[in-house]
């Protein structure tokens, strides 16, 4: 994301930095899978938006670089353990550590990498107390997430425990609240006050879930050449996605019964079963009902930006950001 | 153990109380698999230490009690996952976490057990600092007595990783630094000087590796009527304990080949395999060499226990707990 390059950078030497403390050297075992997936970063959004926010604030970025690193660290444990439960076998273009390892090396290397996240809070100083119990809150609150993930994947489509607001809540808990607690965190090493550290965490949980509907959205309506995944997925291992849940909402009858059965098959061919729950989607007008639903999150979290008392100029880079993210067609 | 039995009912009600908070209702899914293993508690060796190092100290046991739920719930997140990996299907008389549910609940929950012993540091005020620098530093270091536990057991006897030196690294770290954070994190909160936070730490370290050979031993040499579980169990399964590695460094030539073999082998009738390998730990003097080796690193804790400047009477019930620790015969 271009909002975010400059920081990427700082920290990647940040990171390389801190592995080659020799305390991660033995045994190899342990700390090889955790260099590797810590290394291999990816786009690395909760970091930059901690120091995005700390920048907001103070201008001084960089004294907020272990909390950053904290929150990012978290996130690839996170990372570890869901891709052994998700049985997934690629993460950002290379082998899952349960892959190219085993499931009990990921577990360990998981559990590892998660208090290596803690550890990077003892270099906040002052700050600790804080930031420790955003942390943890923010931590369990992502175990639970994950859960209700478990639970209404598990759940027929005709549970009433399958609904719009549980959809919701899952993804607050297993996305937006990580990102809100990033955005509060480097809020807090910025020294904002009280009122703006809440609005920070606010615009985070906000444009986090704004960022997960866009995500399902643009795997049914997406570009595949912009998206740079395969359109469908979603559909076609019947996942419960917002425009799923919305489309079973605003069905009703034969069609409603026609999505069910779709949805719960996978004898059909690929492009025909896309086809199929496209067309029920359409009549149900779930595109626009999503849309609508991101630019609600969207313009929440703006008039948030809006209300915080600083300069605009000041603000350029998180509005960057966040129009990056809602508009973004990959 | 009779020396810690005072502060099991103050453990007790304290977890039953904490796990009573809203916050650990919903999703049933991943709250219930945590209390299930919390409440189901065991002997609370680790708690009890924490208070009875505070008790020590400073008198006032109570105080400490956020701090040895800590601990205590770290060790039963390690237990959750170690139980995974060592597909270990009963702990404490009841079904493990994975058996009862799945893999899959007990990688998360285990993790949000994990969360919850650092949420506890919360409620310890002007400690948390270097409380919580002690958890992380001892968390690794149990994740890597894991890792390297992993690498014995994968290593051929004849390997020289295989080694005494090697194996006590590895119980010191998997399980003695948790006791020795236990005595020091009491201690800390006691409000005890640098110095005898450190000789603590170093008794709990000192009486960890005792407790782990004590442990080794009784599993070949014990009586099962007060030992509990079947003698023999380990060299049933080859285990890589202190006895066989003894063994290994004091006989020679033929006698050594044919301990090799016994222990690389699972077609022997076991009570046949039993008598052959004990027979060869007799000639290699290892159970001797063993209750040497306890006594050496209980009289090193002894003699720390002896210098900590405080009124023997006030000392009794850590010393008494030593003696019962090495003095077992279960």
């Amino acid at each position: 994301m271009k909002s975010l390059e400059s920081y990427l950078p700082y920290i990647q030497k940040a990171i390389d930095e801190h592995l080659q403390n020799p305390d991660f050297a033995e045994p190899a075992g342990l700390y090889e899978p955790c260099k590797y997936i810590l290394q291999n970063g990816g786009k690395r959004v909760r970091a930059s938006l901690v120091l995005m926010a700390t920048k907001l604030f103070s201008g001084e970025f960089e004294k907020a670089l272990p909390v950053a690193l904290a929150f990012e660290t978290f996130h690839n444990f996170t990372l570890i353990h869901d891709d052994i439960m998700d049985k997934a076998s690629i993460r950002r273009g290379i082998p899952t550590v349960h892959v190219k390892w085993d499931e009990n090396t990921a577990i360990l290397s998981g559990d590892a990498v998660m208090i290596i996240a803690y550890r990077f809070f003892e270099e906040s100083g002052e700050y600790v107390p804080q930031l420790f119990k955003l942390l943890n809150k923010t931590a369990l609150e992502v175990c639970e997430g994950q859960q209700y993930d478990v639970d209404l994947e598990k759940s027929s489509l005709d549970d009433s425990f399958v609904s719009e607001e549980m959809y919701i809540k899952m993804i607050e808990l297993k996305t937006s609240v990580l990102l809100a607690a990033c955005l509060n965190a480097g809020a807090i090493v910025g020294g904002a006050s009280k009122e703006d550290e809440k609005k920070m965490y606010e615009i985070g949980r906000q444009i986090g879930i704004a960022f997960q509907l866009q995500d399902d959205l643009l795997d049914t309506y997406g570009n595949q050449k912009t998206f740079g995944k395969k359109i469908g997925g979603d559909i076609q291992v019947n996942k419960k996605t917002y425009l799923l849940i919305k489309a079973l909402e605003t069905l009703q009858g034969k069609d409603k019964d026609q999505l069910i059965n779709l949805m719960q098959t996978n004898s059909l061919e690929e492009s025909d079963k896309y086809s199929k729950v496209v067309a029920l989607y359409d009549k149900a007008n779930v595109k626009k009902q999503t849309i609508d639903k991101i630019q609600e999150y969207f313009k929440n979290a703006m008039s948030l930006v809006d209300s915080i008392q600083l300069p605009d100029e000041r603000k350029g880079e998180l509005t960057a950001f966040m129009n990056e993210l809602v508009n973004r067609n990959y």
